[in-house]
């Protein structure tokens, strides 16, 4: 048989559609081959000649040429009409066959010949209708109709998600975006932390530092504009931020919240003005998380009425300690208080560190932590104490003091008390980080969704290619985030309000919550950002595209301000306990009142009709979300405190048991978080008035809440709160809520308004 | 009322551990007050003075001062007795009485007041047994009862995991370990590409670079050999290994394979021995993932019988390119063959870069892409040609050539196939980069555990604090991403083999599992070292215990060498499609063979009895574990045809069918990788022949398993493939399979035998 035969006969013409169809994807396969084989068996309208031709192109071993491919692909086009709609490649086929040899189309038994071919095609496994679309010239593609759109007003959007200190919040940006702020090299540690100085020297002298202090000490006595200070600021660079932070958020709040108006006096003023760098010296080598195991003391010294600090062994330095390394002057170090031997529990005692020429004063070591991941503008550093003298009167006496007796004196008898209020009295810095992880998101996102929404990649044949946000799977990995990153907004702005607005018998609430929505808004963030440099690729990989810097510097958040795992531990108890308990204490004797009062009036019937309803109106219904929401919260601190006592009934050692209950108490956790961060994000909806702006949150909040509920699925079907056809079905409302985001998402992420400048990346500006 | 009374009465002494435990917590609250102000009323066997004493110690504004709770403790632990087991809190406090008032102790009705202080313990929600051991002075606790234990040969396992290359592995280990590889501060870009180019080139010298050559261009035709190697040096700093991929993998490799003998014998020796450093440039800004639409042209000139290289516009440029910015003086350039105007698609062209003194030839300009997330060692650059004439023979030949005749030639007449066979001659990379992670992985595994295992932190009351992996919510971090890792292992090493035994009718296949297992693998590798950098917690921020490097560094391995979403996507495509389709075409018109062969045989009924069984026993069972994970990749796939064949019968373009199952599609193909692995691991542990290590393999195996069944719940729930109770003995499993591997976590790691001057952690070694 001749190898290469010009043209296809007239009969053949019929198949070619098919022919092409079977190699474009390159081998003939056995299973291809046989249903052609059967083919021939069968049919009795094609000649000799056909069969002859056919059998040569199907030889697995003779693969048609290029130019053969190339011919048939040309004949096949020119037959095919873009408007009409073929059933079957034989289809178009026959219109081949009647537009070059019409007179054996007269011969064919045409209704046999359809079926037949049809036979063949289903024995191919190939769909027709689909399969048809490749040799139109163009048809309508749902992947290529997406873009982006703008379908409400994004200045009033941007003026919503900042509230009321926007006229501070634009300020900031003003000041960011100057060409003193712009980004530099951070290759050189040394010159880098210089630079982080001189920026913070800038922003105190504009008075945001002290912005917190009370007035009468150079502030403004607004701690709310301190949080969206540092919010703002977190647009741009994150050492900065920490620095600043350190600086005037620990420092300087640890000296007016833990001191009395002799330290207010003689430093705050220093402070707020940057005149006197400082540090806040907690964490130890060996103690981190539980600061009541740290061991450094401070000996009081009955004759010369001062205190001795000191760092008993290497592994009890003040560790990771920011502005440490370079230029704090002093430090509030926490130490335990010894009295004639007796050990008083945590105090606090300021600790002059460097001379006014910058040299280290005796007694004072200092080591530089050095490279670290990310934050290498803050100079953190190891301070170790050797038997350093400090006067009375650098004891912040506020919660504890010695009297000239030198007896201890404490406003609080207990020591569990009194060393939580300590604490409690920082917990400012629990709400300004995961606000400034947040700007961190909020940058990460920008960036990627502007830039998925121009990356173009693949695309149906003859037609260009298309955005990559136009793409499931893309959506489905931004898109979520981006809806969370609303709804955290919202949660912090209410958090801050708490904060705020505090009353003492609210305490351990308020400090319960500041705890989880720290764990959950840093985690978030570090998925975020992870998320964010994956999908954009290799350009996300890329320094210019600020996305490392981001991802790198916040990546610590998890763990400072106290580690997120330890944290929702703690809020996991603070739900078990009586809200006026202190949640803190490790030891979980009680769990009082988990039946009476908050479980039983907030589980729900699982009502039959309910586990099964699947409609869009109920599916998207904000009263099934949180219904779904509360009931997760509460099932889970029912048998979190069931396990709970059942464990200790039993005699095990209540910590033995919280530790065996460790999981069960960290999922406790995230969903009283979750619940709360829903709470809020419906209630903002409810206020918005401008109707553009409540659809496109509405829509946001329901992708939140779905894609929670989704994500923990499996916790609902075990539960039995929903069966199987429920959670498929919010599977596809949750990609059918993507796809109605996808042309929302560059307006959403322009509403932050972050100035490019900050976002500095060229794949997004 | 006295406000201070020195000592309890002695009928009030019955209720001091009671008082104690009240005030312990800082607050009375009102539910306790009044449980007391109940217990008043009822009681009759308190005396007035008794009641005085009480109520005045109740009071909620007056709390006990320490002093005073100090020596209600003293009097309490004097009285306990620490080999009793105490019912009652107030069990403890009646042995107060009898001690301190045997005379009022006669006078009590006992069981009536045993019974009354019993109520008033429940309704203070306090659980007296584990109150109780609060005042013991010592008794056991699980938590501190865990620890390292060694209960397998650790060399026979590190022979195990090494495998056959032992001796290879050893002495790349013995290499690195020495100090001319010690780790240098990378802060200078500038320098740390010099140092990384030095360190490749003492690899080259050792005859590592080109162990993958032929014998007769100085290699040792040992591709085994080549894996290990890069595997080994993972260990370590990835710069130097992504800097030796480049080289000997991409570039050297490119031109093995797709060029000719001429080319072997004009280059390999020089590339093998790096004297002749070069590029593989493939990318383009505007095309990665889609290299089929790259945009550089080879112009073929039929007088002058050579090629022009050209970039048409500035997005076309070569982007990424490894060797590019500084050292590499010629590169595999792919273009898109030009002849007579007609596009031939792409070929390959090996392009002269730049002169033996390192400056850039006419017509080639090269832009450095600056600081990276990570991999600052390797010089990636963006290279555009302008208008650069190449000779005819430096098109790399082997799939296509143009003819004296100027006229287009290949082996291969499918343009799909051609392209396809191209690309799969360079699969090895997928190997490679996998490989590398698993280092990465193990190194990052490693550090966090034995890190955990000497960290301590918070701990029982009078006992040392305990070490972190001794808590259930740090085990649950690391201990399943240890078992992955193992898994992985046992899996990259089937894949190898594999690799190094294809046929040529099984390439499909092979490429399909490569690129799966490359995307599983990698994103097991980010998820493990950001596990590992939190677990480690302000240590693991800290640049000096490499978890920073590691996880930076190996963070584009999701996006190079195949974008992970895009590859599970062709994955899918795969399964969907006869093994010897061409898959990825991203033209999906086929849809063979989805029911006959693959589904129908391996769908399990759903068992009723099998979908309710939770016995240890089948929990642990093999069968279980293959049967669900075989069950849900059959099923997923089962599901993804017909949802694709829906689609396309209604008419979808197919490309846009593809995007609307695409997240369908991609769990498919995880589902398909997570099943191999399994199966790998299961087989890996039938082999093991040595008893303990049998046990451990199998203990990490069963881990291994639930904690996918675990992760995939929710589905399996949905499927009805097992119910509620079923997944939630699951879970109780994982954490018991969590503490039993606890005492193995050190040993498994130091199995590894990672050199400690690679480790270089100060938390580990």
């Amino acid at each position: 048989m001749e190898k290469f035969l010009s043209q296809p006969t007239n009969g053949s013409l019929v198949l070619l559609p098919t022919l092409y169809m079977v190699w474009s994807d390159t081998l003939l396969t056995d299973s291809e081959h046989q249903a052609f084989q059967s083919f021939f068996k069968t049919v009795d309208w094609l000649s000799e000649e056909d069969r002859k031709y056919l059998v040569a192109k199907l030889d697995p071993q003779s693969p048609p040429s290029r130019e053969e491919m190339e011919m048939w692909w040309q004949t096949i086009k020119l037959a095919v009409d873009n408007n009409t709609n073929y059933p079957h490649l034989s289809s178009i086929g026959l219109e081949i066959l009647k537009k070059y040899a019409p007179e054996v189309a007269h011969t064919f038994p045409m209704s046999r010949v359809e079926q037949e071919l049809g036979n063949l095609e289903d024995q191919l496994g190939i769909i027709g209708k689909s399969a048809a679309l490749t040799f139109k010239s163009s048809h309508s593609n749902i992947s290529t109709s997406y873009e982006t759109q703008v379908g409400f007003d994004i200045a009033k959007l941007t003026a919503l998600l900042d509230g009321k200190r926007k006229p501070l919040i634009d300020e900031v940006k003003s000041l960011i975006a100057k060409k003193e702020f712009d980004y530099v090299d951070p290759s050189n540690l040394k010159d880098f932390r210089e630079q982080v100085l001189i920026w913070c020297k800038i922003l105190a002298n504009k008075g945001y530092g002290s912005i917190g202090f009370p007035k009468e000490y150079g502030g403004k006595n607004d701690m709310e504009g301190y949080f969206t200070v540092m919010e703002t600021l977190s647009y741009r660079d994150l050492s900065t931020v920490i620095k600043f932070g350190v600086q005037f958020g620990l420092w300087g709040m640890s000296v007016l919240m833990l001191g009395t108006k002799k330290h207010h006096q003689k430093y705050l003023k220093a402070i707020g003005s940057l005149e006197l760098p400082g540090c806040f010296a907690m964490t130890e080598t060996n103690h981190g998380s539980n600061v009541r195991g740290i061991e450094t003391t401070a000996t009081y010294n009955h004759a010369e009425k001062n205190f001795t600090i000191h760092t008993p062994h290497i592994n009890a330095r003040k560790e990771y300690i920011g502005n440490a390394a370079l230029h704090g002057k002093m430090a509030t170090v926490f130490a335990k208080l010894i009295i004639d031997g007796k050990d008083y529990g945590v105090s606090t005692f300021i600790v002059p560190l460097r001379d006014d020429q910058g040299k280290t004063l005796p007694g004072i070591s200092i080591e530089d932590c050095g490279r670290k991941m990310g934050l290498n503008g803050v100079d953190n550093g190891l301070i170790a104490f050797d038997t350093v003298i400090v006067p009375k009167e650098n004891m912040l006496d506020k919660f504890s003091s010695v009297d000239d007796e030198g007896n201890f004196q404490s406003p609080i008898a207990s020591d569990n008390k009194r060393f939580f209020t300590m604490l409690g009295t920082l917990v400012g810095g629990r709400i300004g980080i995961p606000r400034s992880a947040l700007a961190a998101s909020k940058s990460g996102l920008t960036i990627a969704i502007r830039y998925a929404d121009k990356r173009r990649q693949f695309g149906p044949d003859g037609t260009s290619e298309v955005p990559i946000l136009n793409y499931r799977m893309h959506q489905r990995r931004l898109l979520p985030l981006l809806a969370k990153t609303y709804a955290c907004h919202f949660a912090m702005e209410h958090m801050t309000d708490r904060f705020l607005n505090r009353k003492e018998s609210e305490m351990q609430e308020i400090e319960a919550l500041a705890a989880g929505l720290k764990s959950y808004v840093t985690w978030h963030n570090t998925s975020t950002l992870q998320e964010c440099r994956e999908a954009c690729g290799g350009k996300g990989y890329l320094s210019e595209n600020r996305i490392d810097a981001l991802k790198n510097d916040s990546d610590v958040y998890t763990t400072f301000e106290g580690d997120n795992t330890v944290l929702l531990q703690l809020v996991a108890k603070s739900r078990l306990s009586s809200y006026k308990k202190q949640f803190e204490n490790m030891n979980l004797f009680t769990v009082i009142d988990y039946v009476v009062t908050k479980t039983k009036t907030t589980l729900t019937e699982k009502n039959p009709l309910i586990i099964r309803k699947t409609d869009e109106t109920h599916l998207l219904d904000p009263d099934f979300h949180l219904n779904a929401f509360q009931y997760r919260e509460s099932s889970i601190l029912n048998s979190a405190a069931k396990r709970l006592k059942r464990l200790m009934d039993e005699g095990m050692d209540p910590f033995d048991a919280v530790n065996v209950a460790q999981h069960h108490l960290f999922t406790l956790g995230m969903a009283f978080i979750e619940r709360v961060i829903l709470e809020q994000f419906i209630e903002k909806i409810k206020q918005t008035t401008d109707p553009e702006l409540k659809l496109v949150l509405k829509r946001l909040c329901d992708l939140f809440a779905l894609y929670q509920i989704e994500t923990h699925k499996g916790w609902y079907l075990e539960q039995g709160y929903m069966e199987g056809g429920k959670a498929k079905a919010i599977r596809k409302m949750v990609n059918q809520l993507c796809w109605e985001t996808r042309k929302d998402a560059v307006p959403l992420v322009n509403a932050f308004n972050i100035p490019d400048s900050c976002l500095s990346a060229p794949i997004a500006t």
